[in-house]
């Protein structure tokens, strides 16, 4: 997916948000947003927007000096998740159909993001989830994948968010071999190997990196995660980021998020702030460069 | 009122956003949001925001080749609040205190704003504003004040809202001497003389014209209305552009808002959303340039 115009003020605030985690420092915030300025006037917009973020986030870090902004919030939003774990697991126990269940769970985790929101309820948002009616919902063509798939790559989006991840895993691991890709750095509120293993994923998946940008960039990542991605059966891909990278990409993707920017909403057709399972058929996968 | 950082995105997407409602092309989009990148870039932050703006929609006007890009929709709410004005009325005459339920309509009609927010619920923003507490509420001071006033100057802020002014405007002019100030030229969706027409203020109040800038930049304004300004016993100032053009000039000026953005809200000490009606007495005026 190409970015749109207003990916630019999107993306100036979200520089600005992410020094404000470092410091409160005025001269160095405005050093960081004047840099972001500079850099977005002769970027392409043809780029992706993650591809876009990862020159923004990395002028972020070179000038607070600090690689992780959000590292405390994503320690906290962990630990959130994870005390809401039990909850959330007896929401599938108790629920008509499990995988339907932990799908919606999954999709409420993705929620917690402080690239395209600061604020949010995660709470009210599990409830909207749970009740309300996809925008986009190919769950057959995902119960179909499902049974034909022996290998299936789980794109992680954010921390906290993989503790619901977690749950949507552990209906689907005696079914199939998951591998599950994190960012190989922190960037924004991404989850990493740490997250990943502090949400107890380790013991369900095997656990792999992507790259250093947001989303998954193919032409960015590691060769040995482009293979994995390249003989999965099916990808589960999470949030905007992954969506934003992986919609031109070939490849079995059920994207699973909400739509919480205009663009994402409007590129898919949907309301903003909908919940989306969407299946994108490997139709490109001849045209594919890598 | 000082620029914030948070300003710089927030009118790039303003800027943006008026473009969107002259042309489809995304040249001429993606020129001025550059253009105005670019200004932004040397801008000072110590010039208030609507001094800011200022420079912002002209890039807006010039490129366009538009100078009213807000023109159809600024029409179409004069329409929607005309319709309006016999429930307003009806709200006032069913009123306990008629003059403090006109005021709270009067901030109610802020919500009309396509600067600071492109959807609203106008409504909603009245039952709220009825019900609600201020978040600061000087109206003693006001009804202190009115009672002193020969001449009151009242400040307008956007079309649509001119109705919601008038109904308080119908309350007070049987007291003193109203003159009502509206933009010399279109600006946003600020209030112009057709617009004050339009909504029946000139059977109740003198009207006259401030400047081409939004808010009320005094440095910009005709000498009239700066003597106007200078010699009025109250000033009612409605909305964000005026406070943030007036919150450190002299007079004494009751300003009616709703806090619809955070760098605002921040200055006034309340949570975003706040209706408020503060007094600011004319502690500064000796130390005034104008």
């Amino acid at each position: 997916m190409k970015s749109k115009l207003e990916c630019i003020p999107c993306l100036l605030k979200q520089s600005l948000n992410a020094t404000r985690m470092v410091t409160d420092d005025p001269v160095v915030q405005e050093k960081v947003l004047k840099s972001v300025m500079r850099v977005l006037l002769d970027m392409p917009l043809n780029r992706s927007p993650p591809s876009i973020a990862h020159a923004v986030y990395s002028i972020v870090h070179d000038i607070t000096g600090c690689d992780d902004p959000y590292r405390a919030l994503k320690a906290e939003y962990n630990g959130v998740a994870m005390e809401m774990y039990p909850c959330l697991k007896g929401i599938v126990d108790e629920s008509e159909d499990r995988l339907f269940t932990a799908i919606k769970l999954a999709i409420a985790g993705n929620i917690i993001d402080f690239g395209a929101h600061i604020q949010f309820n995660v709470r009210k948002t599990i409830k909207d989830t749970l009740t309300r009616e996809f925008a986009i919902n190919d769950y057959p063509e995902f119960v179909e994948s499902l049974e034909k798939s022996e290998n299936i790559l789980y794109l992680a989006d954010n921390a906290g968010e993989v503790v619901f991840d977690r749950i949507l895993i552990e209906e689907i691991n005696d079914r199939a071999n998951i591998i599950y890709a994190v960012k190989k750095k922190p960037i924004i509120n991404d989850a990493t190997t740490d997250d990943a293993i502090f949400c107890g994923i380790d013991s369900l998946a095997e656990i792999i990196t992507t790259a250093d940008t947001p989303g998954t960039i193919l032409e960015r990542c590691d060769p040995a995660f482009v293979a994995t991605y390249r003989s999965a059966d099916m990808i589960i891909s999470k949030g905007q980021g992954n969506y934003e990278s992986l919609s031109e990409e070939a490849g079995n993707i059920f994207f699973m998020l909400l739509a919480k920017c205009p663009v994402i909403a409007a590129d898919l057709g949907v309301e903003i702030r909908s919940a989306v399972l969407k299946h994108k058929s490997s139709v490109k996968r001849e045209d594919s460069t890598i």
